[in-house]
């Protein structure tokens, strides 16, 4: 490719939209450029990496049984309906009727799409295990689109379906899965992505893992202990908490005027006492519109994943208008007092065990200072909802915790029966009997996993591309393309790197060595040779390396061996 | 790939839903399921060859110096606006709202994508001409789908768009698009595809010509010269007509009762004339709601997309009730009496020279014998406005025309500045003026282009794809796959053309060698090796071969130059 005729902009402006170094770099190379919220065109450099890790991706699919297919993006809603997803999620999944009035969506995951396809293939028991998987287009109606690729609304994704007719079976292959997963993140060039125990969430089954590119631009948060292997995603993170028997005596609770201080740090301050002497009362709705009270300390965060898992249900804030339902008061809310039909009360195991807490009267500007939740109110649910803290206990070695931050690449899931059960997907067993086959899931974000690499491989001047997904394996940089000797040397170069079957850019163009040098860094292709008149003196060709750490070699050359010097070094880069 | 994982059903029963042998034959072999009307599954058979036509346009695409990008499917609603055809397109587009309530359109095609992405990174005259290309999904929500593949709803399709400084430089670059694309057409197997002059309909510009497979199931006409390469879509064809000075003496027109004589059949029936002795007259109205009335003879029919391109608006048929507001009546319209400034009037060429006509007397039940229109309304507009017929003059060569059916595949347009201008794309030329660069826009239907092959590459068994895009290039049929030299040898064959890098499905089910045969045949790969003790008496591997004309051949082959064989017979069949 001649960079005089490649369309992409290569600018100096840092992007005003972007607030990490990988999406700035994507933007500034010309990688990327946004439409939308959430929703970008590929320039070609940009869709040549996707198209390598796609490659890579289908690669390491093909290698575990996976047998690629294609399902639609617009379904009918019925299929939704079938799974009871159509009702069950927000305004992420994009509804639309069509020109005949049906009801139709956009697929921001595919099983629904997937068992349709299943149950009308799928008969006997000798089929199973196998696995399906498509690297296709979704949309997702993100609230909150961010970070470039990271968080977008349209979006390329590698999702895999496995069938199989015992739990082993599938226990099994999901282990096959999770290290094919580890294959293609190494290969892509991620070395810093873990895999951890995640959230089932809107996708329903028990077992679940993401695998975390850790970054502290990252949008989730995990939990890692130091000491052994526990890892997981925050929302579903537990601790080891050891607590006393509770304290029961002390002085009767007694009301305070409190005016103003609706929130906890609020109260802190105004009645001088600490943080975790207070009771931080949460009121949310559940989709049947039941209100639940959960109760953390007030240096502790309530769990929402975790409490949606107990009450078995999406969640929402109760809104200031729906507190006399509950015959309390936004902002002053407390269990004491509160009739618990109607109103679920839920308290952190930590919470229970304290003493002398001030917590709310559910009365405007009133708290009430000597709470003994043991004994004000002790019939109140106990669960762990608070969210685990760096330093808490692992509650695998007793370890210590620590948080750190990640973007999620990849995911997998144990579905179970969830789809193939509502959607009538079986098969006939051994025996003659019919049965529901297990199903595993496999997700990978392809643009997601080409943000990580961005952000992971970049110095001050730009990218730099792993040999493996990089847009070109060699950049070629003419300089004073207007000297016959350099042009015809470069021109050579150019052309038997093409020969040779490589991957070559070349610029061609008479921009001055350091505006050319700038866009090389920017754009981080792994070898670069450089042919110019100073080098060409002593019969040479100049290569440099946009490799972490190598940054500073220089290799000299002499011109009829630059083409072999290349073809090493991309094998070279390739092992590395 | 064994056939006993192998995810696709093959049926005998000949699907209800399916009118044309390939359809019949992709649903029968197990290549494709429909989801929903237009929106299609596809199984892993189909993907392959899906992947496989996509690599040969991607080759070609880059031959000619093609970047690929990826535009976004959603758009918002305001890039449709610039162009204006956000209102222009009727419910093919599909329209919603996103959770922010911005209106976002699926994307058809993608010239305001392209003209946005353009835009932002065109600068210099340096940069001119160049072409980029995706192949993706697109959605388009046609009225009628209909034949498999060939009319859908979602589609994959191969768009291109190159940008110039000079109509010189675009048709230059259009002549070689033209080329890539018979080389295309070529290199998936389909003979049958001419290139014909086409109308630009929605897309704008003036040049345009559309690939059309031949195939009496196609949904297109076509008109042929049978003496020269005059090659149009019967919606822009024109003939050569020559026509003597019309007569204008003869009776004067004449009431006649013709009681609900609304069709021209039956005002010929009832009369007892010929049809080209009747005037048709058609009212339709324009997006202005302008009332226009086209006539043409009896045995004509009116040519919509040209008469759409006369009066440069769509058209619809005017309701019986709005009749009134151009002082006629449904079924008895006639030129003759109308009030010109309430509908403008249009005649063919060929009417306008004929005499003695019966036409509409703009009352119910009655039509006007002896209409001379040179002498009646000699004010009319005349056109070309009639379908050309078979048998008409060639308007190149005075040739006889013929009339074809054809499937489009692929389309290329010349769209002049309607996007890059009403978007405002710009660059500065040479002299530093700013100007508006000038676009082509070429597609390829992939789906359509493996629908048309399968409708070309069939006998009563089954597919018989071409090696260029099979799913496999060798199919092993293990007979009596419980005897263990035939699985000895079956699997040491599949392993070792595995292990050449081809591309092989072995049956290594227990199936009886007519049911193994059968599947074969259905699915149609071109080279079968059969396994079997029969065989392996004497020492040999069965060659058999899924390919027009060949299907009588057998080869036997000694085990041990099976392999050999095979690949001796995919680089035959590759240069066939």
């Amino acid at each position: 490719m001649r960079m005089s005729s490649l369309l992409g902009k290569r600018t100096k402006e840092v992007p005003k939209e972007a607030v990490t170094a990988g999406h700035q770099f994507l933007l500034r190379g010309g990688y990327i450029r946004q439409v939308a919220a959430g929703i970008y065109s590929l320039l070609p450099l940009g869709t040549r990496i996707v198209h390598k890790v796609q490659s890579i991706i289908r690669d390491e699919m093909n290698a575990i049984g996976g047998q690629e297919v294609e399902l639609p993006l617009v379904m009918p809603a019925g299929l939704w309906e079938e799974s009871g997803r159509y009702h069950a999620i927000g305004d992420e999944l994009v509804r639309f009727a069509d020109r005949t009035d049906h009801p139709m969506v956009l697929g921001m995951t595919h099983e629904e799409a997937v068992v349709h396809l299943v149950r009308s293939e799928l008969s006997s028991y000798r089929q199973l295990p196998f696995m399906v998987y498509q690297i296709r287009l979704k949309f997702r109606d993100e609230p909150r689109s961010r970070g470039g690729l990271v968080r977008v609304r349209e979006f390329t994704m590698k999702d895999a379906y496995s069938f199989h007719g015992t739990q082993d079976d599938l226990d099994q292959y999901y282990e096959q899965c999770l290290h094919a997963y580890e294959r293609i993140f190494l290969r892509t060039g991620l070395s810093d992505v873990i895999c951890v125990q995640s959230d089932t969430g809107m996708m329903g089954g028990k077992v679940a893992h993401e695998f975390m590119f850790l970054t502290e631009v990252g949008e989730d948060t995990l939990i890692l202990c130091d000491a052994c292997d526990y890892r997981a995603n925050r929302e579903i993170a537990a601790s080891k908490r050891e607590f006393s028997e509770p304290e029961k005596d002390g002085p009767s609770a007694e009301p305070v005027d409190t005016p103003g201080a609706t929130t906890i740090e609020g109260l802190s301050k105004q009645l001088k006492v600490k943080l975790e002497q207070c009771l931080k009362s949460v009121v949310l709705m559940t989709d049947k519109e039941e209100p639940v009270l959960a109760m953390v300390l007030g240096d502790d965060e309530v769990n929402l994943q975790g409490l949606k898992r107990i009450v078995r249900s999406d969640l929402r804030p109760m809104r200031v208008e729906e507190f006399g339902t509950i015959d309390s008061v936004a902002g002053f809310v407390g269990a004491k007092g509160l009739d618990r039909k109607k109103v679920r009360c839920i308290i952190d195991r930590r919470a229970a065990h304290a003493s002398d807490l001030v917590a709310g009267a559910n009365q405007l500007d009133k708290h009430l200072l000597h709470i003994y939740p043991a004994r004000d109110f002790p019939d109140v649910e106990q669960a762990d909802i608070a969210m685990v803290k760096p330093g808490e206990a692992c509650p695998k070695c007793g370890g210590k915790l620590r948080v750190t931050r990640g973007i999620e690449v990849g995911n997998i899931f144990q579905l179970g029966t969830k789809y193939t059960e509502s959607m009538g997907c079986t098969y006939t067993d051994e025996s003659g009997v019919s049965k529901v086959p297990i199903m595993g899931c496999y997700g990978i974000g392809v643009g997601r996993t080409v943000a990580a690499v961005a952000e992971e491989r970049n110095d001050k001047f730009g990218l730099m591309w792993p040999i493996s997904i990089a847009p070109y394996q060699v950049h070629i940089c003419a300089l004073n393309a207007d000297k016959e000797d350099v042009v015809e040397v470069a021109e050579k170069l150019y052309n038997s790197l093409l020969g040779e079957g490589l991957e070559v850019i070349y610029d061609d163009r008479s921009e001055a060595p350091g505006a050319q040098f700038a866009e090389a860094d920017l754009i981080g292709v792994p070898i670069r040779a450089i042919v110019s008149p100073r080098n060409l003196k002593d019969g040479n060709v100049e290569f440099k390396y946009r490799v972490p750490g190598r940054t500073k070699e220089v290799d000299l050359v002499p011109v009829a061996d630059a083409a072999q010097h290349v073809k090493q070094k991309i094998s070279e880069l390739m092992t590395d």
